[in-house]
């Protein structure tokens, strides 16, 4: 189905976009940098003095703090934020219902209780059966990938608690032994697994994450092990210890519950039916502040909004923040959103998702017709449409250059407004040096301090133009199939 | 004391060395350097192409893991090591007993219970009394500082728990509130304290670490917090909430234990009663696996000393590894051996101790007369009698350039060997990089995966070269004070 669309998106684009772009930015006049000049430099200088995204932000993080899917606290934050937009006089300002997943973590321990006793710290996975009350006590088995995990077979794992002591390889490969470890032992008659934590860097952290049980395997429960005690678990066995383990969970999944995605506009002032979407998600997992993942994306794009709203500039299309809900294990937020823009997919312009966290901002990725790689995956191959429209996206980029925020690159999106592209709308995602991320990505330690004022603020001025220009420009980007 | 002994040092050594160093060079023929180049050159190669070093420490914290004074792992590592340089054929091997304190923490927890319910990772810190089995409950108010602790009074902080909330300055500075913050709140009436954890960077890391309860003052229990939660609770009080938490803590002082150091040697071939002593600690927190505090110092100090024995160098003065017990909670181990030392201290013709972690070397810090500055304190001012010292110094450092370890400065030395130099024995202190030692600190991070092979052989290395020169050199080293 993507590829399909691709191809025929691609085909449509090459033909319309024929003529080089040196070429076409003769005939079309100045170029979008050059038009958009004036408004960019006062959204840049409110945005470098502003204070109200950071407050939201600290009020988040500091009064509501971490924002499960079903937990009081996502829907504090879902109708403080409605409340908030309407205050600031964001137009159509709406909660729309979504019905989402409500999994609870409940109490959860770990033990090594052979060679030695002492605790381990975990955190169980997101969507994890619990164990019994009394737990699970289990030989361990060390294990360094899924070709180890199969050559060892079910003589080998039946009956143990399987540890992944895998390398760190990015976020993209590594992230799959959390994914679909569970299931992947479980074929094999593993009782538990217990996977190293998908970081770089760890200072005795553990970080959860939704995990993917396939339907074909018993379901297993399933929690992140630190850096630190995965590496010591696999140099004790390494040693030839007979490693014994002790793992309980409370782990359980209750009945769906009501959250919504909270709705705001600035209504287009000759094009309002055409829609450039901005936002990230409101939910968190149940750690930390849900501060980079995804309060500063929901701050900064929403922010981005309410600064052009205060400076009095109205696009020609219209434009909307949506802080959707349950991104992190359901994207149920992002569908609903998908099912209710139904036939209209093609009035949506672009899209711009922040959902990387807000260190120093270096500029936009941008993907055509739902191609939005992993993060760590390898760059996205050569591509004529992309490249037009990218080039296109490269002259409200050039904008940014003040604020070293320039860099227009094949390859974005986000999670959230992956429905819409994979129906055809360009998706763009804030990209950053991404230096610690995912230090903090999924754990305790994503809290406010972590966040760099000022980055923060590059990240707003960044959005508010990318938007700005995309909402005002006279010819919508390109790209969107036709519907 | 430590003043009058170091000018009357410094008199004496100004008037030996005041011929200029260049003109000493000429007098005294070929430097340091050009003297020992061969032998160096075998230990640095020796030393970059081991294993053993790292083999013992991958034991160490493998096998043993955390050693706090009084617990069954110390008195594994102390019996183990002694047994282990016996076989690698070290000379004159024993163990020297010494009573040590015996803390043991126990259970513990803390929760913040308004505005909000929620736990807050905490690590007592040592020494800490514990709280009734109930816990205190009891309202918070977060302090920046002593200045801010004194003017609130003892109106504002009877009956409360205090929140230390104080920014990192470095581990001198920033310790204070670790040490001294229990007592100081006490005094004002204060019922327990939490304390900032002593660390510039967190990925929600408590440190714990050595608290000095003052004779003047109740003591009250102390625990360190995250810097995430110390931020957050700042911030909480910041914007007007009442805040209450609940602190649980099991801690308590038992009779003292038995320990030992321990003590292994390589006679010295003309002057055995001459002494270079090196070591570090071999207890440490009870957390963690003492893998760079100081687990990396020991086994680069003993293998040095293995090394040496290995290449079959017997120096001209004994080289005497020490492995130091109950630095971290008492010292008791390096006040034992100075006592054991007695009259003798004019043999000790320098110390080496390491115990700043295994990042990568980049030389050595000198002390004569005990000035060891605090981590993170102003460099000592200039003393001429040091300058004269530092300079032989550094002739053995310029054997160091090749693995870019030839920093000589000054201020330097360390814990155990701080009696030593008490008293006159110049000493010296691997000096590494430091760019995440306090990251890892008294916490459970401070595991094997954070030690790198490579830099920790050039750490053996650079200390064989210097332990080495130290003892064979025709002449000592000229600052000890006459005894």
């Amino acid at each position: 189905m993507l590829n399909r669309m691709r191809r025929g998106i691609g085909c449509a684009v090459v033909a319309m976009l024929a003529v080089p772009v040196a070429a076409r930015a003769q005939q079309n006049g100045p170029s979008l940098a050059d038009r958009y000049r004036e408004p960019a430099g006062r959204i840049i200088g409110a945005a470098l003095t502003d204070d109200g995204g950071w407050e939201k932000l600290a009020h988040l993080t500091t009064q509501i703090g971490a924002r499960l899917a079903g937990s009081p606290q996502l829907e504090r934050a879902v109708n403080w934020a409605a409340e908030k937009m309407r205050a600031e006089g964001l137009e159509n300002v709406q909660l729309q219902p979504v019905k989402i997943p409500h999994w609870v973590r409940g109490r959860e321990a770990a033990w090594i209780t052979a060679p030695v006793e002492k605790p381990l710290a975990i955190l169980g996975l997101g969507g994890s059966v619990g164990t019994p009350p009394e737990g699970i006590t289990a030989p361990a088995i060390v294990v360094h990938g899924f070709d180890e995990l199969e050559k060892l077979g079910r003589e080998k794992i039946e009956g143990k608690i399987v540890v992944y002591s895998v390398p760190w390889e990015g976020y993209g490969r590594t992230v799959q032994y959390r994914s679909r470890g569970a299931s992947r032992a479980a074929k094999l008659g593993a009782v538990a697994v217990l996977t190293r934590s998908a970081t770089g860097r760890s200072l005795y952290t553990p970080h959860t994450g939704a995990l993917d049980y396939s339907d074909d395997a018993p379901k297993i429960p399933a929690a992140a092990l630190t850096v630190e005690d995965a590496q010591w678990l696999d140099r004790l066995a390494a040693g030839g210890a007979q490693i014994r383990i002790r793992l309980q969970m409370e782990a359980q999944l209750l009945p769906d519950a009501d959250s919504a995605n909270v709705i705001g506009e600035i209504t287009g002032r000759e094009k309002p039916e055409e829609i450039v979407v901005l936002g990230g998600h409101i939910d968190s997992w149940d750690v930390g502040q849900g501060a980079n993942d995804d309060g500063s994306g929901i701050m900064a794009t929403w922010q981005a909004v309410t600064l052009l709203k205060q400076l009095g500039l109205r696009p020609r299309r219209t434009l909307r923040v949506v802080l959707w809900t349950n991104e992190e294990n359901g994207l149920r937020g992002a569908e609903a959103y998908r099912k209710w823009v139904g036939e209209k997919i093609g009035n949506h312009v672009a899209g711009i998702e922040m959902d990387g966290g807000a260190e120093r901002p270096v500029g936009f990725g941008l993907s055509l017709g739902g191609a939005r790689p992993e993060f760590g995956a390898a760059p996205a191959r050569p591509d004529p449409a992309l490249d037009a429209v990218l080039a296109k996206v490269q002259q409200i980029g050039d904008l940014l250059r003040g604020i070293d925020a320039d860099e227009i690159t094949r390859g974005g999106g986000g999670a959230d407004i992956g429905p819409l592209m994979r129906d055809g709308m360009p998706g763009l995602g804030m990209r950053t040096v991404g230096e610690h991320y995912f230090d903090w990505h999924h754990t305790n330690s994503d809290t406010l301090d972590k966040v760099d004022p000022q980055e923060f603020r590059k990240c707003v001025a960044a959005i508010a133009v990318m938007a700005y220009v995309l909402a005002e420009m006279p010819d919508r980007l390109a790209l969107s199939p036709a519907k």
